[in-house]
């Protein structure tokens, strides 16, 4: 075996296929959101940010950034230590209050991403729960598969927000245990899941609720908790799991429920068990973001003019603009080159940085721009981005209609199982 | 199914087997550090840390904590996306500079957590390599367990520390790709890996080699490379894997080697591709760090020097110490209750804050407190830790030795299986 020439055909096999990834070196410039530097090959560039899950430019907030640096010159720059050996500090318990007051639940608990949030929940509840049946929206995504797969339980896959396929898994089920996976926001398409309806057949069919709200929280609901506050459902869902690391500009993820459930969690999980508690700097960052996202508006309004004004002028300009219901505008391209291409020439000729979306991370076929208009994108910068777009849409030879509106946009491609 | 009360038995059973876990609610003082406050029940109270993990006290050091501040200010408190999705920044890019000169090797890539660098970077590894045996030491990490397990590969574990047991189980492995998985320091007993064996092994049976230095960086080596610098060996070492949470101080994990292995984690692992970058002012913290325990060695020599005054004054006052090589000094307790009791007393009556270590941590039987001087604990705290834990000793009527010494301790515990 030589193992470095085996490496180094995976990575061509990788470029073949056109999915390498090459990352762009960013510095974003606090105050300046959603200005950025962009570190070319020809020295630093003045770049606006298209593509940010810093959704509300929340990184950048006076109070978050004030309550960082204050806490890293009292408390210092880390935790020290797991949550069980020196780690567990008032930052992070306070930080963990404001989340279950937040979602209206007993407890929370904390993890160092949402990533590890997902796989540690999901896998931690399913193994406590014996001869548990999990039951996994088939567009979840990557850390809830991994979270379903480390369980090591039986799965179903049900058809993406389809109730009546969930129902028809769930009758089948019959009375084991069982556990539904979902998000309320599905990030490459910007669609909502059915939370009422699955709420329903939770309760019908006595089954638990994991919800992924991170690509909604902060930016729904009357104080920011997601589309299960917006729709008044918080409640009726057993297991809310969120990030801090998106509309709320740090880093970290957690869960939230009945204090049963986020104990067992906390006292069985591994990959919180194991690992350092978030920094607290960092928690004390992110309880102010929260904080404040509870009772300000500004940034969530400020979010929807700018995600209709985008909507508006790329329809206008002719573009495939995928019919949403959220803050996500997906661009479709339809071809990996293509897609690549677009983004490289938005991001050297017009200073546009949006990254192209390409399998695995949606389908073949669907590959896209996927573009998530903030409070600070104003309506100059939209104008901008629509010229630009139509200018690299002409230069690659791709569609452009004449007057398309969102309702005519073709939007029934092939989905990916999860 | 009744999910709350099952919940609910689950806790219960941990509490009748005394492993249900309460954390300490600390606060750590800049400038004063080993000093807290501890959250007590009776109110805020002024403690000393005796078993943090940031080993060197670097997380108040100021050119860390300046590092952190001043980036957070300039560039916001969080990344804003994955590494693909807006999320790459100068200072993370930096910072997989610095670590990859450090360990002298071709790149590093940084992980959110060290936990999650073991888990990727070994499950990725594995599943890279076609046919791919895991050889595993029997005291490895969680993480490393995991990373194991969610490779999905086939396994052995080797006998913890044993060369022929390794030799045996490599040469009957035969041809096929074989991937070596150890620590240098394991962080319960303190004992180091026969690093260089190990390495003749992997040479002679051409098996690829991954070692985690999480207990080891910052702390041995000429520039804080670890053991493996130490001892010469980094280049015969084909990914090192580290943390920038023990003695750096800070947050995240990350792995180093040659630029294609650690191009193909980069490029298929799911735990670093799907989740949210670690924050610029993070980063920075780290390099800071890093940059300067690669030059200033009065943090290594004031730790040996604390290392060997306490381990003196416990052994000294007979007290049951576990022969180490390195800075962790375990004292054994072999029973979990009163291990438990030991550790409250002594944050009770003594404001000395040391975690017990029970079960599952460490085999049952060999329940201990773990003691980590660093630094900043001088000879007047060494002398107050003495006659605190010879109280509490006596209080628990714990066993006391004339005047043991080091080599005189029993140290000869089953292991557990990894």
């Amino acid at each position: 075996m030589d193992y470095l020439a085996h490496f180094e055909s995976t990575l061509h096999a990788l470029k073949d296929e056109r999915r390498y990834r090459v990352f762009a070196t960013l510095e974003r410039q606090a105050g300046r959101f959603p200005r950025a530097t962009w570190n070319s090959p020809h020295g630093p560039r003045d770049i606006v940010i298209w593509c940010s899950n810093d959704y509300l430019g929340m990184g950048q907030h006076p109070a978050v950034v004030d309550a960082m640096c204050e806490t890293a010159r009292t408390t210092g720059a880390g935790a020290g230590g797991t949550r069980n050996i020196s780690g567990t500090h008032r930052a992070i318990i306070a930080l963990e209050d404001e989340l279950a007051d937040l979602h209206g639940k007993e407890a929370a608990l904390v993890f160092t991403s949402g990533y590890v949030s997902n796989l540690a929940g999901i896998s931690t509840i399913a193994k406590l729960l014996p001869n548990c049946l999990i039951l996994s929206d088939a567009l979840n995504h990557n850390s809830m598969i991994e979270g379903v797969r480390t369980a090591g339980r039986d799965k179903v896959i049900w058809r993406h927000n389809d109730l009546a396929h969930l129902e028809e898994l769930l009758a089948r089920a019959g009375s084991r245990p069982k556990l539904i996976v979902f998000e309320s926001v599905y990030s490459m398409d910007g669609d909502v899941a059915p939370i009422a309806g699955i709420c329903d057949l939770a309760e019908r069919y006595n089954a638990m609720t994991y919800i992924d709200e991170v690509h909604a929280v902060g930016m729904y609901g009357p104080r920011g908790a997601g589309i299960a506050e917006r729709e008044g459902l918080m409640d009726r869902i057993d297991v809310i799991e969120g990030t801090l690391a998106k509309a709320y500009g740090t880093l970290g993820g957690y869960i939230a429920g009945k204090r049963m459930v986020i104990d067992a969690v906390r006292s069985h999980a591994p990959g919180f068990i194991f690992t350092t508690a978030l920094p607290p700097a960092i928690a004390a960052a992110a309880t102010a973001s929260i904080a404040h996202l509870k009772v300000s508006q500004a940034e969530r309004a400020g979010q929807q003019v700018a995600v209709s004004a985008t909507r508006e002028a790329l329809v206008a300009a002719g573009l495939q603009v995928m019919a949403t219901d959220t803050h996500i505008v997906p661009v479709v391209v339809g071809d990996p080159d293509l897609c690549k291409q677009a983004s490289d020439l938005l991001l050297e000729q017009y200073g546009i940085y949006i990254q192209p979306i390409n399998y695995p991370t949606v389908p073949r076929g669907t590959e896209r721009l996927r573009i998530t208009p903030g409070p600070f994108h104003d309506q100059a910068l939209v104008d901008e981005l629509a010229r630009a777009m139509v200018s690299v849409w002409q230069i690659l030879g791709l569609p452009l209609g004449d007057s398309a509106d969102t309702n005519a946009v073709p939007y029934n491609w092939p989905m990916a199982g999860g």
